[in-house]
């Protein structure tokens, strides 16, 4: 009887750390997008639009540079001062202005890319976020980042899943998921 | 008697659920190799060949850029189009070719590592691909980078565990793998 | 009584491979970083801050450009030579001294950044390292790197947990880690 005890106590203790271990391998993937070039925004969408696409959860996390990528063109952000609306002017606005980050050559190169990806039917930029957005593919955008480049949320894409958030929600994000990445 | 027969079944489901959890755990490190600058593909291999020389599996899922540099320069592709010539002969072709992604100074910057590297006896890029071969460290290219960039099996450097695959592959090996980057 | 020992048995065995697992996924960030680029130290040490904040042990490896952003512009290495010194003076001597990856524009970009992020009250890099040393991040710099590049442990910034190693430190700490970046 009290051997039985025992090892139900035993067993209990064991099941709580097996629980802790499951809760922190969810089936998840999250990225942190860094880079506004055409080329890293693609890699990630690839990944992440492949991961949800075989029922991985995607957590992306935009910051810096990436973040520009996610204006909307036909948006304007509004009551910028001038150091914002100077910055607004130099990044690139929105995926279908972004560039290569390798052999760009004054946009020939991200021309040329953009036609043999087509010929290839490989989706475009534009694309792929919206096959995110139908597969459930989150986003995140750096609250700081949207601060220091004088973002606003008004001007960002139509996206269902997007929230404008800090790293720490990233952090907790990354410490459930099986795979992490840096873009 | 009914007891027993409640652990018994509690402990199996437990091992199921560490089974699974083991799984999803190997000793197994997974790399996106994207940069296809010197410094980054010496990272990445100087990486790769740690691991496996400390007993962990190594999967690279080589893709854009990067696979420029698996070509073989003594090597030639057939049937290439117009479009998939100049894209070769724009991209440095092979592990020689490679330059770095910093200080390059027109070729200056990257003789003086590989000068300074001889001198440290650190191996060179083609050295580390021969002992990452020797060690068993995989090679998966990115097939619709191969397709984008015009470049053919045939033409890439000759490597025991070279595949050509899709994200797909990288996904499920990166899921079960302790370790993972995107360089 | 057979019964009970076989359960007794199981039991352990389990519990061992619970132990095993459980000392796999430390709440341990690490991260490589070896660009030499501000936004990008930035953005390393924003993630390592955070996650230190949030009681994640978080372990640094400065490799390649990174290193140089570790001297301390006051200090000088001895016994240098002339490779050694070119080197020395061709890249950015300390935190205030690196460079946008992006939009860098002569410096332009680059002040207009800092000038923002003050405003915004967002800690400068030099303040983001005092803060890590003193949450407890630990920073490894790449032996290979320094003596590459001909740095010498004498002048590199004072910091608390600052270590000169090899890549299996890092391989190591990485296994041990939830969460691995390489930036």
């Amino acid at each position: 009887m009290t051997m039985s005890k025992e090892f139900e106590d035993q067993l209990k203790e064991l099941q709580a750390r097996v629980n802790k271990l499951e809760s922190g391998t969810k089936d998840q993937l999250s990225m942190v997008v860094f880079s506004g070039n055409l080329d890293k925004i693609l890699a990630a969408m690839i990944i992440a639009t492949g991961a949800a696409a075989y029922d991985m959860k995607v957590k992306l996390f935009f910051t810096f540079w990436a973040t520009a990528a996610l204006r909307d063109p036909k948006k304007k952000g509004k009551g910028k001062n001038f150091m914002e609306k100077m910055f607004g002017m130099m990044l690139p606005k929105g995926t279908g202005k972004v560039k290569l980050s390798n052999m760009n050559m004054c946009g020939m190169g991200t021309s040329m890319i953009k036609s043999i990806m087509k010929k290839h039917k490989v989706a475009s930029l534009e694309e792929m976020f919206k096959t995110a957005a139908e597969i459930g593919v989150e986003i995140n955008i750096c609250e700081m980042s949207m601060n220091l480049m004088g973002f606003k949320k008004e001007e960002m894409i139509d996206y269902p899943n997007m929230t404008v958030c800090g790293v720490a929600t990233f952090l907790s994000d990354a410490q459930e998921s099986k795979v992490q990445l840096f873009i």
